[in-house]
């Protein structure tokens, strides 16, 4: 039986393999300097933090998978997941793989997962908005700079995750008991068919349910409901998936958001049974 | 910097990503029961084992690889790669990666080497052929019934590839120092582009210079030369390399011995400062 930081490793693959999925690098597409293996090198990479996941604190072991996940060329390819999967692995690993269960999990994490959690923005450029002025202090950008004031102020991660809740929707999966996650692992169970393609479906519902946040910091607000209405017209076969896929790739619409609520929903559906 | 077994992880998701490797499932191509993500969990599945062959046994480290890798739907996906990398990922790890270093590695084998080689064929069904009959006793597919055989004639693993070489060219790298993996690494060291890429223009060399043992075994050696000369014709631009994967698809032509010394040769090249 596949431990589970395989499981989530997996995940990580089998996202990547699902295709299509618009707007981002999958089995069938690669952007100009961000390729398939690069993906596949970043999940064998953040395999080591997976393993501490199972075990320990969970600011440890994200910055352990994201070193290990930026050991390739291509940049961030798996941040998003790994802030995800980090927790679900931890929870499970406790017999608790559930809302509850990784909601305990977040809920204990300390101002030493918090620091965890910034210092892996120093292995790794990563897309990110400004913080409001009051919390420029804390901009993750600042990396291991900015440990002496979650120090002062004692803030966890989970206290972290809380002030991004409201423009990442990581960060709400974070402080909600990762309600989406947990929703697309139930629709990539009762899906058929091979796992990469129930992901892709998962991907396109996700998306169409919610703009993407990754879009609205890179791009902007109408931007990113923009795309979620084009993927709602996809679901309702008013365009076809592979052209709405090149839509996106033209117009430089990357859903990452929604690849990193995939790759988490994967896990869960895996941890539940799913079959590859 | 990732560790050995992280790299021959990485080279057997690399060798199934590299496209088109005509006959085989990679990037873009699947078999009717046989997908490219069951080499995605057969990769995972596998890491156990690899990190087992940093440290020690190649006979119990394969067998506990080709347990991992079986824990998925499509079968045997590795097995061939994985004979390959386990003695290449132990001298890595004693610092010995080179036709002598590995040739230390296969010729310290034992006995107890030997036994997990023929556990291993208990985890999953691999196409072998039917052995000589004086060595009948020896027949892989009985598995650990083999096992006092191989005791009361004090055969090691090296012994038991040597009986095979001549019919199995992954018996014969393992004797020989292999030269096929060694000269392959050379060749994706050379080249230019994204490692999938040449990856895949490394197995049609590799396919062009000798026929396919697997193909051999599963079909007959006159079809495994005639496969060779099909890709001596791709090589010399007289059929399209895309032609030619159809034409070996509905032929069901899978030259599966030169997938595995090309995953090994892409081990080695990583080892050697591949960049992904």
């Amino acid at each position: 039986m596949r431990t589970h930081a395989e499981n989530a490793e997996l995940a990580l693959l089998l996202e990547v393999a699902g295709t299509p999925k618009p707007g981002n690098v999958d089995r069938h597409r690669d952007h100009d300097d961000l390729r398939f293996e690069h993906f596949l090198a970043g999940a064998v990479g953040s395999a080591r933090g997976l393993r501490l996941a199972e075990e320990g604190p969970v600011g440890e072991a994200f910055e352990t998978a994201i070193e290990g996940m930026s050991e390739q060329e291509g940049g961030n390819t798996q941040f998003g997941c790994l802030l995800l999967l980090v927790p679900l692995v931890r929870a499970a690993a406790r017999g608790g793989l559930s809302p509850a269960g990784v909601t305990e999990v977040v809920e204990a994490t300390t101002v030493a997962d918090a620091a965890g959690f910034y210092r892996a923005f120093e292995h790794v450029d990563v897309a990110v908005s400004d913080p409001p002025e009051e919390l420029d202090a804390l901009d993750v950008r600042r990396g291991s700079d900015a440990v002496p004031t979650l120090e002062a102020r004692g803030l966890s991660l989970h206290d972290i995750m809380e002030l991004s809740a409201d423009r990442d929707d990581n960060g709400r999966e974070w402080v909600r008991g990762f309600p989406r996650t947990f929703t697309a692992a139930a629709w990539i169970l009762d899906d058929e068919g091979p796992a990469p393609d129930r992901a892709a479906r998962a991907f396109l519902r996700l998306l169409a349910e919610r703009p993407d946040t990754f879009v609205a910091i890179q791009r902007d607000r109408a931007t990113a409901e923009r795309a979620s209405e084009r993927a709602q017209a996809a679901l309702d076969g008013d365009i076809a998936v592979e052209e709405l896929a090149d839509e996106f790739v033209a117009a430089g619409i990357n859903p990452g958001t929604t690849a990193d609520i995939t790759a988490a929903a994967l896990f869960v559906a895996l941890e539940r049974g799913l079959a590859v």
